[in-house]
């Protein structure tokens, strides 16, 4: 359960007020603002303020004096064209602010991704919650036996549960310490900033993550790709879903040019020319490595 | 005059739209959205959107649930605390997008603060409007004799006619020959992209530029100063006044911490520390260079 | 001519010393360092300074305490996969600084790239010299008639003398009165800071301007491309010869995954799909637009 | 002990090698390079590479051709003259880059500075070893109870011994999970990625870190502050040593402007003019608050 009842209650009384103002605004991102998307057991995702929409992506492409937008059909095929050919500007005029509660070690994935503004909530100043993410049982699995830093199978039954022991056990003991060491009954103390360290990463924090659109896709196909971290990619899931709502037209530009599209190397696409051509292509002959290869194929075959 | 009326029908329509939204709304910053403040002979800056408000910073450096404000005093006192001790990421969460005419040389060092997004008129796609800055009589000076990038005394009559003069007539005549070489009557006409060459660095650009309210107001420290030069200093003092009305705490802070306040050097404490002892302290003595002294003089003197 | 006699002194004595360092060495980088290459009819790039080579990219991929390579083969194929799945951290640990003189407009695409190092000459502080890129005839092209942002056929004979005739007078005339304005001979002197606005955009400016190779790459990718203007492609040209000494194994994947290589579009892959199982797809079927189909067929069909 | 006998060796063998370049190289930096200084109980920092040195800042400063230095006392005045006026782009020509082992705890503090480059040794990809920091027992202490995020007094003698206990015990216990569970011997072994979360943030990671002059400055400004925590504050005192030999102006300019210089707000400028002037000036008739006149009492008293 992410949120505590004086929590929600906070948000729903921010939700509940509305204001005039002449900047464009999203109807389909209005419905999410505020509104806490769970993801994982006790994290979210939830929109606290964007900047801009489609149109805000067309008028800044054209330097626009007023709104800058041409019909809707002409917008998408400008749109379109911007990602096809890799302008970044445009989508960088569009920005969203998010509330995004995640385990530690999500969160030290996540702020590699360096051009992002941050507030984190600090464990130096505050107390953390006795909140932790146990993996449900679909979600135990075993070392990829082929991708040395993916995940294979899930893990049988019993190994399972000793897993989960121990996750729940280290976790709650921990925590327990963490708390002793802090309290202030009968003894001085512990500096927040030191019993910190003995909390595992699975500990959930928080904070206030504001990006802009184009440096948020690129964050997304990275992390929404099936190769991303499962714990990870649930965050990016939650986030493709409103920014369909958000910028539809920026949205199915990236599904189509980014997250279904691939990039062939000029060894691939000579590949292609030659089957094409009749030829029939093998890896022995195809200038490329096993791995190569096997990544060619991949984008060859038909999913169906 | 740097609208046109059809420029100035676009942002009306605009400007006479408003919507409902569920976001922080600033009310001294919704007045100016739009609005095409007027700068040097043709130039502009107008706020095209923004994101938060002074509570937005508050919220952000509690990671707040809810608005996330507590009362004014109480938020001022915050924000106040944050600047003075360099906290940025709560001032980054606050956004400001605006369109700017300037002329080219000003762009060329408004463009060297890195932090922004960007989206410049393309003089390769477009065909530039015959607009140059020429200096007002009062903002023609000699080169500084004290300071090698700075400005001295006014020119006298003459030769400041003269240098008028040799502005406009080269401005026009080089812009005679833009448009005679693009032209595509009874010739091919040269590529737009190698034409706009020869157009002087007076003429005039747009852009959209959008950047966040901590790298606005370094931003603004630095253009604002008095040493800055004055073409970009008046565009600085606009965005002064908008950020007065958008964000009236952070402004507070901004004017008292950093544009009214000083940095003193390690040997310049120990001067002030020796001065309030009563000892009599002398560029000599103080072991600062003759420059450094007459800076902490400048810091020292009261200026009325 | 780039460079004045003194100049070439002073850059031939920095070249002729020679220190002892346990920094990773790049040979073929070191016969550049210092050397300006010559670019368009004033300009030069030159290295001034570099970081690590290709076993660098491998050391920090693998964290390693020491060389951290293994065969040269294992290296390479490392890299490519780096390259492959958009690894872009090993690359930011090579750096680069050059010293970079080029025409104005040039220079101001140029800075676009945002994510580098730069110091420019300065027209505030200093006087700039009368250098001026004039294009060579087969530069000088005709606006593009399929290409909003391009240039098409070169211009005839008479139109291309008038056009080299308005950029050479024009830029004289200006510089004539650039020297008049500043001059101290019996009047005040302009300051510089107004009187550069007098100069037309394809005056030389230089700088020092450094970034990672990551970086270097990415504008690489886009200013080294048939797209680009022809006078930033040039400077990319001179570039890329110089990354392909530095970082062999880098710049080899480089050229085959990111130059040669082709995004194709989730529509586009459906596409090639259907045709290596003999269907015949037109644009009117293929579910693409002119443009992309246009693209499309660019990238399938043999250049030969 | 940070290092094993293999690790050593490995850098040794790496120091051993030294090659000629033309590249400027800094004397008192090569002494540093690869040399594991040590920092907490097993961590280090050394020096894998670096860019530049006192005079590159200068040549970079001048846009020269040549080494582009004049006399060490020119140098160094323009050098102060630059960083006394916040001119960062020089100080950016200068890099460095360090390999540091460090605990997570601290690594999620240094990560925040974004203008950086890093990588980080990958827990999906290997293995962490069985390395966590636990404090002296003079690095023990109390929750401050005048700053939130500070501490106090050192621990007493028993509640230290309890808080040692827990951070070991934990540490070994967690560690001696994680490693059962990815244990492969008689089960599937738990994927890596998962397998991490159960590990504490004093366990140690290490990465590769590289950044430019004037973002290290900044970095160190914040870090080798008192305020700072000690953890963190560590690191920075031996970095600032490091750099003191290789930048030895830049670093001497930054110690009295920046680590030793204070920023005064209009208001305490004004004060100090009132004091100066002979008048008696308290919290009370200062304009400042509390916590303010108590920072600024800490700038005008001697630490003598």
């Amino acid at each position: 359960m992410p949120l505590s009842p004086d929590q929600q209650a906070e948000i729903d009384a921010q939700r509940g007020q509305t204001h005039t103002t002449r900047r464009a605004t999203a109807e389909g991102m209005e419905k999410h603002l505020y509104t806490a998307h769970p993801v994982l057991d006790h994290g979210f995702v939830r929109v606290i303020d964007y900047m801009g929409d489609d149109a805000a992506i067309c008028q800044a492409a054209r330097v626009s004096y007023g709104r800058g937008t041409k019909s809707v059909q002409n917008d998408e095929g400008l749109i379109r064209y911007l990602m096809r050919h890799w302008h970044s500007t445009p989508f960088e005029m569009c920005e969203i602010k998010l509330h995004v509660k995640l385990p530690v070690f999500v969160a030290r994935q996540w702020i590699r991704h360096r051009t992002a503004n941050v507030n984190e909530y600090s464990a130096r100043y505050s107390i953390l919650d006795r909140e932790f993410y146990i993996p449900a049982r679909d979600a135990l699995n075993a070392q990829s036996v082929v991708n040395n830093q993916g995940r294979g199978a899930a893990l049988s039954g019993e190994e399972a549960e000793r897993v989960l022991r121990y996750l729940r056990d280290d976790a709650m003991r921990c925590y327990d310490h963490y708390e002793e060491m802090i309290g202030q009954d009968g003894q001085q103390g512990l500096a927040r900033e030191l019993a910190r360290m003995n909390l595992p990463a699975n500990i959930y924090t928080q904070w206030y993550w504001k990006t802009d659109l184009h440096n948020l896709l690129h964050f997304l196909r990275l992390r929404a790709d099936k190769h991303a971290q499962y714990e990870i990619r649930v965050y990016a899931d939650t986030i493709c879903n409103i920014v369909a709502d958000w910028v539809p037209a920026a949205y199915r530009a990236f599904a189509d040019y980014r997250m279904g599209g691939a990039t062939l190397s000029a060894t691939a696409i000579d590949c292609v020319r030659r089957m094409l051509k009749g030829e029939v292509v093998t890896q022995e002959t195809s200038g490329m490595s096993k791995g190569e290869w096997r990544e060619f194929e991949g984008v060859l075959n038909d999913p169906a």
